[in-house]
């Protein structure tokens, strides 16, 4: 059936500065809200992104981003020179990313329902995309400090020595060395586990897929705290978890609102990280640790403790893991190499209490069968000879550096009401800034400027932290650092001196 | 609340020798449906393993393994001395393997439904276990083959070159250049592909996990061939599939039937191996190949061809895969580098529509984040310089030898109305018994003279298989082969005997 030449659609859309949702998401929603209540068409053309951006007074980018957002999402198609149109759905109303209705095959209508997605755009944008941007973004390590030359050394000694071996299929749990190794770190950390306890994976990624597929049904809730590492939030829901952000303080998650997210309706799991909290850096006193796991263990609702880059401490004791914690016996801990070594090795691994060794063998079978053995062969021969101490000795030191350097410039060029998390150790620390200050609207000027964060909205199950972003100091150097808060604070100095003078009443179209 | 001593249960079990299905699951399974119907009851105790072998005129193997089965999928516990009772299950009926009840945390209620298990006793008797056997099991490489110190050469070479860029995170898609390669040697091969079609997966297994979550939703039909690979049923099954088996000629899948299977009700997917098929080692000729695309096209079932062990050819020419035939455009195509190389590096590939690409993504953002970068280098430019194709030319000459060893070996040593296929390559054969002779019982006294093989059950999404096993001649040297056909071929022997001269009346037994 052919349409006559669309029309543009008219729209009703208020943007609220007050709002924790960044206003290109606000955009988004409500142009969803709008497609689904059938106020807008497929078909129908949205209007301009210039006209819309300037009806709601908003930057051409910001709007620009919702439209690309959306396009990723499959709820608008757009077409060079023609427009943006509502698009086409799936039978049951699912709005499926980039799935064309295109040749034999119906793609749109075969993907599953848990394929569709949802906050694209914000990921490709927080990604480092190498153009030369100063990249505060990314949880990932400085690859000028890896070990090149002593690990190479390894790799050569390791094949030399078990020969085909070491190329072959190696066993689902694990190659058993390198959980012994762990096993013994862990216990030596306080936190006492057999190797047995130990599964190793092909990175911490696929330990969040293993709990999701272990622990979750469609509808199972789990709490995790807010905000969190956006692909945490992405596993669970892969396998239908409905997610409960739960807000912390300087100390991690809030007990009593742990306390009311269980009390509200059963929860399967909660999933936290305790020491350097990813996004925001923060650690749990040992109180907090004692209160989160005693409320987990009342009710019942099982914990994955994500280690994440716990090693990397710059000041101050070693805490110990809830799983270290008397009656932490039944915690899940999740670790990784990726952030102390060479992430490239794809390593990561899980400790699970024995009554679940079965399953996770099981799902293993249908799943990955295993991690790869020449790399865990590799790492234990280089963790064993001490070379791991030396590096991470080396990379603690610079780090160290990077966040103070980090710490003092925020102080000199940001505005005094931006907030910031100190944290102890980790990778990236956590910027608040005041109401009314759209931190997507700032990533993208900055990008413009050349330097890139991750902005916070991403970290939010629910659509929070609009006015929030994360600071990644571990991949870039110190004189870098500088150079990159200096360009923030710039921006973030006329956005807030701009949201102070603006006139109260919302921006708002109507079309 | 305390119960007395427990009686030992009174079962009624029927063994039908003409049934498809294996002894032992017969047991399991009547024993389950006697535990859903109440009539047996938590805390009941079965009959000693000796007393139910008598009765039912079975070896104590048989019955022992059935224990074995039930006690892994959770349905009855054992007590060394005690007995073996009727389990605990979580409150929706589900049993769940070696779940215990024990501990602050009820890891029985916690788990997922999906994580429930089923066949686990069987796939452990099928894995190698390094106790000296004759493994007739598993598709694997002999290792004794692989060329191990012109990799070390390469490994060495690329950290020197390539340095801590390969050690660090590569991009989700794969390694560009192992993409380029691989699309080049897939069009050289008549199957026309893009590198940017090309996603670089840890293994095949999770190319499986990947489709799975990308296409299936809870209750979706998959058809595969019958028999199939047994990780991909459970893999399916991990979201929720239904699997239907379609039945096999010595051309493959039977057009016939897997038009009845697309007509009974919509089918999402097809899962199929077309060359060297596991377990039957068939492969589709051309015109099957057609058949089985058009029926799918015709049906718009999505199809994901498994390509496994296709480059281990002996005898007969190329077939171009689904994917390169006209039409076959939007075929997923699955390939590893395990069966040619180094499972230990866990490489496979993926080849995708364009429409699946962002979701493609979206998913391993969840799953796995991406492959290990270093493995891709290596296997790269191991690869471009030529290295795999002397190796495999090599490895290639060694099977063809070894393939010819074990049939000639079967049509000396083997009972006249056992059959098997005879395959122009790849790992493994078929072997069919008269019926009334169960592959598991064989199993168990073959174990026990020290030859291994995999047993029909196994392949089977539906129990069948039950006088059918997989012989796997790759692992194994030609002299052991031989030996191994001698031991099986003397057990053939007396069981087809047995079961020619047995009373007709099956055996059935009331304790």
């Amino acid at each position: 059936m052919k349409r006559g030449r669309p029309q543009t659609a008219r729209l009703r859309i208020r943007i609220d500065r007050e709002s924790k949702a960044p206003i290109y998401q606000q955009i988004a929603e409500r142009i969803r809200n709008l497609i689904e209540d059938n106020e807008l068409k497929e078909g129908d053309r949205l209007p301009p992104v210039r006209t819309l951006a300037e009806g709601l007074g908003l930057n051409r980018n910001t709007v620009s981003l919702a439209y690309r957002e959306m396009e990723s999402i499959g709820l608008v198609q757009s077409s060079v020179g023609r427009g943006t149109f509502v698009r086409i759905r799936r039978p049951d109303g699912l709005a499926v990313s980039a799935v064309k209705r295109e040749g034999p095959m119906d793609w749109a209508r075969a993907v599953s329902r848990r394929s569709a997605g949802r906050g694209e755009v914000l990921e490709r944008l927080a990604m480092g995309d190498g153009v030369g941007r100063i990249e505060l973004t990314g949880a990932v390590a400085d690859r000028d400090l890896f070990p090149v030359d002593e690990f190479r050394e390894v790799l050569e000694e390791v094949v030399r020595e078990m020969g085909a071996s070491v190329l072959d299929y190696g066993s689902r749990e694990g190659y058993l060395p390198l959980r012994k190794w762990l096993a013994e770190r862990l216990t030596r950390q306080g936190t006492a586990v057999g190797a047995n306890d130990v599964f190793i994976l092909n990175g911490a990624q696929p330990g969040l897929d293993l709990v999701g597929k272990l622990l979750i049904d469609e509808g199972d809730a789990v709490a995790v705290e807010s905000p969190t590492y956006y692909n945490a939030i992405g596993a669970f829901r892969l396998y239908g978890a409905e997610l409960a952000g739960v807000p912390m303080d300087g100390e991690g998650l809030l007990p009593s609102a742990l306390e009311e997210t269980f009390a509200r309706r059963p929860v399967k799991l909660l999933y936290c990280m305790p020491t350097f909290q990813n996004p925001t850096g923060v650690s749990m006193s040992r109180a907090r640790r004692e209160a989160v796991l005693d409320l987990a263990r009342r009710r019942s609702v099982a914990i994955l403790e994500d280690t994440f880059d716990a090693d990397l401490r710059y000041r101050g004791k070693e805490e110990i893991s809830l799983r270290g914690l008397p009656g932490g016996e039944d915690v899940l801990l999740l670790g990784t190499f990726s952030k102390i070594l060479f992430p490239g090795l794809r390593l990561g691994w899980l400790v699970a209490p024995a009554p679940l060794h079965e399953a996770i063998g099981r799902i293993r079978r249908s799943t990955d069968l295993a991690a790869g053995l020449l790399a865990q062969a590799a790492i234990h021969r280089f963790c064993e000879k001490g070379l791991l101490d030396s590096h991470l000795e080396r990379v603690r030191a610079v780090n160290r550096r990077r966040l103070r350097v980090l710490v003092e410039s925020m102080a000199e060029r940001f505005p005094p009401d931006v907030k910031w998390t100190e944290p102890d150790g980790g990778m990236s620390l956590w910027v608040t800034l005041p109401p009314r200050v759209d931190a997507v609207e700032v990533l993208l000027e900055a990008r413009r400027l050349g330097v890139n964060f991750t902005p916070g909205p991403l970290f939010h199950a629910d659509g929070g932290g609009g006015n929030a972003f994360r600071l990644s100091f571990t991949l870039e150097k110190e004189e870098r650092i500088a150079e990159g808060v200096r360009v923030l604070g710039g921006l973030l100095e006329e956005k807030c001196r701009k949201r102070r003078s603006a006139r109260d009443d919302a921006p708002s179209v109507f079309l």
